[in-house]
């Protein structure tokens, strides 16, 4: 425990934190968890994974907001009901919106059109408005998310968008606003577990970003839009596509070693292993890797697909094992990103809409993150320690 | 000190740190510093406000991107040259400014356009550029930050935005975007006190926000948009207007008492008094309470702007008094916000600029504080102490 009123005296021999904080205890929160040491982790008190395996999205989606899970057909209906209305694109965005996917990834092009979407619903400060007006701007946010990512990808390809559909579940109706085609169920049903399982994941840089934000007493926009921004770092949101990149890199099982024992050697940080808090198996990448291989199984054995998902787990096998061998200790394993590539790809989602398929889900953790911390707020506002020359010194004259 | 072995066990018994990191060392900076209980700050190894007073904003500007002061006309002439070509709105965003400004407040408007600017301009990830690359798009954001600003606030107005001049200093060229007439001199120095005196100060919320997005590897356009959306919270940036805002409503120097007593004895937050660092003078305060009272200086007693100023003098006078009397001991003085709307007023900024206008000087800080973070960087991702119900719950079944 660190006595706080030390901590304010300045320019003296103070000891940073652990750099990047980690393992800091910053707040209190009932969202959820990550239990490193037990590669486990839970949505309010459920096993995201048992989620994952037992309850389409919007489900979860509601557990997150409101947080309980529906029982009745009419819980399911009531929550459904509201945030239908709420995928339409606003006519203010949708006039930009060619403008934005012109110049824009996915995943900025997101980050502009939900600011201007937020600000044209008229959002307000999180303190001047009540829990329930917070809640409506969250729930927005969080429906409009998907259908603003497959219109931008699809305009910065030259196609038109497609309209969300009522008769579609979210996994299937993300596909078919992405594709323009019906998916089959199995990649519908496939891309729902990697949505659930990647909705909240503790106080990751995006979510921890979505909270100083909220703190300051900004509205839900405000602290998506940042946090899209921190999702779009390469070391926090931005591997998926990395991770597959290695598999196209490595190409055949008989290189693994040629291509990542020098990466490892050199220090390299391998994409797709590796994490901040898991000291075990991450509890996704084995979910995952479980979908990838129902979704193949049964197939011959030369199909195309069959033989990515049989390349990925020798891959992480071999790669592991070199792990291993080489960072004796450090227990790396694949993370989520290593399999999220790869069941992404099965189910027909492009690379570059990885990282941004990503934000389609964990827009709805960073809203219940920012719902907890308004509703019992205050400032996120470290320190630093100063370590360069002394002050103050004379200001130089200016010569002319 | 905090032994960080033992931060990463799960669920247990763990201390949070004081609430909103208040006090907690989380990293280490030559940007600058604040020594609360001086009340000093200073920007790498100057006073902030020996800078202020001695030196105009572009030398300020130089000294937080590339570290050091210009000393020589030729110094001063390369960066004005660099910058100059910076400031126009690119052609993509001004196709789409004018939709921005009509349904979004100044800030707001910024955050969209400026993500826009940074996806067109195709900026990339700090982590996949070097050193010289992430400058120039910090200079971008920064030239481009007050011309956008203002041509929000006039589009939003039903006026045309005005082009930046070459002629003028940056606090002078403000005023004219702003207003499209030409500052008096005067008016045009007390802002540039007013921009300089707000460039950094310590780890804020917005900059530390912007440092959390920078240490996922994100690019600048998207560590500055964080920084905007944490700057709009009325807790941060949001005060000023709301800051005169009260001393309109009390209206009258017999009326302090009747008004402020009641606020402070109902526990509310005086705006424009208080800080979390400070716990003196904030010389922020100070040295604006002194540009306000030279721009009214010789002027006849009566005069509007003059009677604004004493007004204000008397009741930071008597709010101090009370505040004493009220809440011993915690020594609440007036906050930067306090004077800086009595400043930006007599300027004629309005009361919807002056947020939009911290904003326009602050992001110079993020911009260096970003640069450094990306220099030597490491994810910031803390831990959260989860409080709900004890999971694994048996997921509930869906009763249909």
């Amino acid at each position: 425990m660190i006595d706080a009123s030390t901590r304010t005296t300045p320019f003296t021999a103070l000891a940073a934190e652990p750099r990047g904080l980690k393992g800091v205890v910053v707040a209190d929160t009932a969202v959820g968890d990550v239990r490193g040491a037990e590669g486990f982790y839970h949505y309010r008190q459920y096993s995201a994974i048992d989620l994952a395996e037992q309850r389409p999205i919007e489900d979860v989606w509601q557990l997150m907001i409101d947080g309980a899970l529906p029982t009745t057909a009419a819980q399911r209906e009531a929550f459904a009901a509201e945030v239908r209305p709420l995928r339409a694109i606003p006519p203010t965005v949708a006039a930009v919106l060619r403008v934005i996917a012109q110049v824009s990834e996915p995943l900025d092009g997101l980050r502009t059109a939900l600011s201007l979407a937020a600000a044209g619903r008229g959002m307000r400060p999180n303190i001047d408005i009540d829990a329930a007006q917070r809640r409506a701007d969250a729930l927005f946010l969080c429906a409009i998310t998907p259908t603003l990512l497959c219109a931008l990808h699809r305009l910065r390809r030259g196609l038109e968008p497609v309209e969300p559909r009522d008769d579609l579940g979210y996994a299937a109706g993300y596909l078919w606003m992405l594709t323009g085609d019906e998916p089959a169920p199995a990649h519908a049903d496939a891309l729902e577990h990697y949505l659930i399982s990647t909705i909240d994941h503790g106080f990751n840089a995006s979510t921890f970003t979505a909270r100083v934000v909220a703190s300051t007493g900004a509205d839900l926009g405000a602290c998506v839009v940042a946090a899209i921004g921190a999702l779009s770092g390469p070391w926090h949101g931005g591997a998926p596509s990395r991770a597959l990149a290695l598999l196209d890199e490595i190409a055949t099982p008989d290189r693994i070693d040629a291509v990542v024992r020098p990466l490892i050697e050199s220090g390299d940080k391998i994409m797709g292993f590796g994490h901040a808090v898991y000291r075990t198996d991450d509890p996704r990448s084995v979910m995952l890797r479980d979908v990838a291989l129902r979704l193949v199984a049964g197939r011959p054995v030369d199909d195309p697909q069959r033989r990515l998902v049989t390349f990925a787990v020798g891959t992480e096998e071999r790669v592991v094992a070199l792990l291993d061998e080489l960072k004796p200790g450090r227990r790396l394993r694949t993370n989520v990103e290593f399999y999220a590539g790869v069941v992404m790809q099965l189910c027909g989602v492009p690379a570059e809409m990885f990282t941004p398929t990503f934000a389609s889900s964990r827009v709805i953790g960073w809203c219940a993150n920012v719902l907890e911390q308004a509703a019992d707020n205050k400032i996120i506002r470290p320190s630093a320690r100063y370590v360069g020359a002394p002050p103050p010194a004379v200001v130089p004259a200016y010569a002319g």
